[in-house]
């Protein structure tokens, strides 16, 4: 079976950059596209995070293309101090030697799908202001994308407030136009991420994996893991790719999903209603995953990718 | 020991009822009032389930005070379809015989926790309209009250809307009020009494209980399991009851708790932070309950009363 | 012709000051009772204040009963710079020898409307907390009383901010409550009173009448000019009981009026709709002053108020 | 003097007709491209009524280019009832012969603007989300025009609903987005517009205009005033157009404009203020025109249109 061409739109930023080390590693995944959002840290940073993170994994090839430097309404609510100033955590990787591609990451988006129609997957794992602009401007690629997934969300409990997950909270007029786009969004959200976590175990696995994982997994999980207090860290972004490479790894329901752009303390919360009435589902919206085959298969695409950064020695 | 006096604004409705008698059987409780608010069902009947279930039950000596007839900002969002056109699903009490106390329910609350300051429990199952009365005109309650607990709200998901449980959302800016009147609010949500449902074994003990089980609890319990579509209806406001009765039945997390009123999709909702930082915690949050525990509290008040009952003939 | 028999619920604040000695002047008004509400300062200066201004003007015998020291759900927004900070600006009073009456201005609102249903005219010139409150207690107080007229709101500008008026802005879910409550309220807003201003010609003759003019007159119209920067300010609450004493000197026209409580720039603003259509109206929105007139009556009734002032001594 | 280079980002609609009639008869404008976006109808009859536009009055060689069909968060709030089916009133122009331009309007204002940085200015007379397109995908637009004006909103009284005008309500994101672009809006809105009124002896001169009045100007004006009940239709978007070709037309205010988005009843508001404080203006209001010469200026300018129209015969 043919690998699933996906275009990433990310905001990097730790958890997108184990996400994009996840999706280069899986045979199952081709990655054609990388576009950059202003979200966790500046568009700068998540640009340049990209660019290194490109060279570094090994994909020189896919066109990395800078977006939206912030929300289309709001003030930036940047995560610095989550991600560290640089955004990758304690990772420093080497300075990129390859440029940006033109043009703007909302247009490379629709090019990519008006080229392809039926073909390319679609994954946001940043707030969604490139996203928003791709369908203002076209409508149309809620018809040509074969799926169109994010990272993002809640139906229980935030992150960035008690109501509302933090990619959602820094652009909800975005989100809200996104999920009004007339397609239906395979959405993940802290539901299913947050109990993902990288355990002990787990970053034990990563420190075995050589120059990927002293380079980039183990600095950039264990400063998660400091600044989340919490011993294991959920790898948000990560789930969003492990479900595109297997999307046996995580149960949906559909519904209803609006997002509150309106409220005092609520902004940016994901209103998801399970019970549709007369509705069609607007989002298929994950309740749970398989965490242990998570990690299989995250910890062997990591695998695969440290293997090709040996030979590239 | 002392029984502990209570006053309860209730909104009678299913759940009100079952929680009115689980506190007049429990030794641990003393009814010293009782207050109405339209909500489940209208004013006129919840006062008159109210006067009906006094004396069906046996305390004709507690006034019964009735208050707000709506929401203060909003339309009436009645729940008849859960409770039955009469409130009492499929329960039919004898007439009432005995009048209404003259007044308002919130002078009533006013003047009692100022007669005996420091002495009454305050307890609220239905929307916060008469509290809210109380703590605008006077301020002081918050002082003299010796706790303030509620059966309302969510921090995970509502039922009203998938933000808001029915209690807040009847009367958001009622509830807004409350919160932030400066006391500590005891708040049981759906977190904790959706767990505690009336499962086959339960109805089954209810079944048991002679002319109580008969008349009141299976008919009330069966009809809201049928309606909610659930064979274990949650008894939501008996959580609130049998908290007091035995404070060590539920666990608590401090809080700081805003009820949104702005939201296009959220009003309603409690946004609760456990995240405190700086604030002082204006409520205690329902964070689980000992569900076997809940119900032998509860079956042993019922079977209580139902010697009342039995006595009285 | 018996004289109109009102009550005022006030903040005094220098305007409601010239309002109630205007309402004392006039023949055909009859002060029956005082409430006082928080607004333009504190409740306890603007109570203060009522008690003193009874006395100096002279009707010991009415009484002055205190309500709501501040909005139901908003923090309070004083405008001590605008009044100064004992809420006359340069005036000062006598201490007040007589204390206000018991309860609480809602109640005393509800009863005496009650005691003479289709008598009392209520006027209300300050925030609408208490009205609130006595609507949501007894919503029969729409039916009982004569005329319910305020000084708030506007249909252009604002004072507060651009949008909203101080009054309407300080409260705005009491205002809210209080124009769905089912009554035709008389508003006049700052469409009306920012016209009426006590110009150099008005203030000389104000100076012109004795210990009147001086102690009380003078030194509120020159602080309130001084602060709103304006060589002629606008004695706003005025305005409202000048109609009263003459209905003929303002036109209105019937309106829909909403009271917006959920914006982000627009919060406390009157959206007034004067096209109905199938609406019937909830107000009567004044629209211009015959302000020559305006000032005649009032300045008339500032006399006799001064000639009793004489008598007095 | 050169003639100033305009873009025009229209709905046509009866009032952008006229509008763009008096540019393109005005010597001190240069129409240099026409955008369209969905408003006052559809995107698909306000492009078409541009393209007929283009042809009959005779500027051929000018791009009219597409833009978006709606709001960006909004459904639609056409305003058939105001300008037609068709858009144009009673006016029937000739179908069009000449194709629209490739590409998306926010795209043709982004490109046309960084071509001749300095030298264009730009004029929305319709919603603003191409506007705001262009400025969240390129945001040195901002640096790159001459001038930004735009007819919309209000410091008064709105049209759509009391608190907003047609253009801003249509869509408020947008709007919000562009009055926070960081350029300083010329917004000439209601308040100056409503003053320019089509008056009886107005549209006698349009009737002496030959083919210009009678298959347009004359049918537009009339059903216009037909639909607003008014004897004088004002003819909005010409004043944006009229300012541009002699700016000492209109009077301005420096103020900062915030767009209200989350309001109940303000939704679309302009909430302007004109006490800046510490704010550097993001606005130049308007608040007055000279209306005479604003009907010379636009009757000469409509003369000289037909004039063309007679020689291309």
């Amino acid at each position: 079976m043919a690998a699933k061409k996906i275009v990433i739109d990310c905001d990097p930023g730790i958890d997108d950059a184990l996400a994009i080390a996840l999706a280069h590693g899986s045979p199952a995944l081709e990655i054609v596209g990388i576009t950059t959002v202003g979200g966790n840290v500046s568009l700068e940073r998540t640009t340049d995070n990209a660019l290194r993170l490109r060279e570094f994994l090994g994909f020189p090839e896919v066109p990395v293309t800078p977006g939206a430097a912030g929300a289309m309404l709001r003030s930036a609510i940047e995560a610095a101090h989550v991600h560290g100033t640089g955004g990758l955590g304690g990772a420093v990787l080497p300075e990129a030697t390859l440029p940006v591609a033109p043009g703007h990451a909302s247009d490379y988006i629709i090019e990519t799908l008006r080229a392809h129609p039926g073909e390319i997957t679609l994954v946001a794992i940043g707030p969604l202001t490139n996203i928003a602009l791709a369908v203002l401007k076209e409508p149309r690629v809620v018809d040509w994308v074969r799926e169109f997934a994010i990272l993002g969300g809640t139906y229980t409990r935030g992150n960035r407030t008690p109501a509302a997950e933090f990619n959602i909270a820094a652009d909800p007029e975005a989100a809200a136009i996104v999920f009004r786009a007339g397609w239906t969004v395979t959405q993940i959200g802290l539901d299913v991420s947050t109990t993902a976590q990288a355990t002990e175990a787990v970053v034990k696995r990563m420190r075995a994996l050589g120059r990927l994982g002293e380079d980039l997994l183990v600095p950039c999980a264990t400063f998660y893991g400091m600044v989340t207090a919490s011993e294991g860290p959920a790898i948000h972004d990560a789930c969003a790719l492990a479900y595109l490479a297997d999307p046996s790894l995580i149960e949906f329901e559909p519904a209803w999903v609006e997002v509150e752009t309106a409220g005092r303390f609520t902004s940016g919360m994901t209103v998801i209603d399970f019970a549709l009435g007369d509705r069609v589902a607007n989002a298929n919206v994950g309740t749970s995953i398989q965490v242990d085959r998570f990690w299989e298969l995250t910890l062997s695409a990591y695998e695969r990718v440290n293997q090709g950064l040996l030979r590239r020695r």
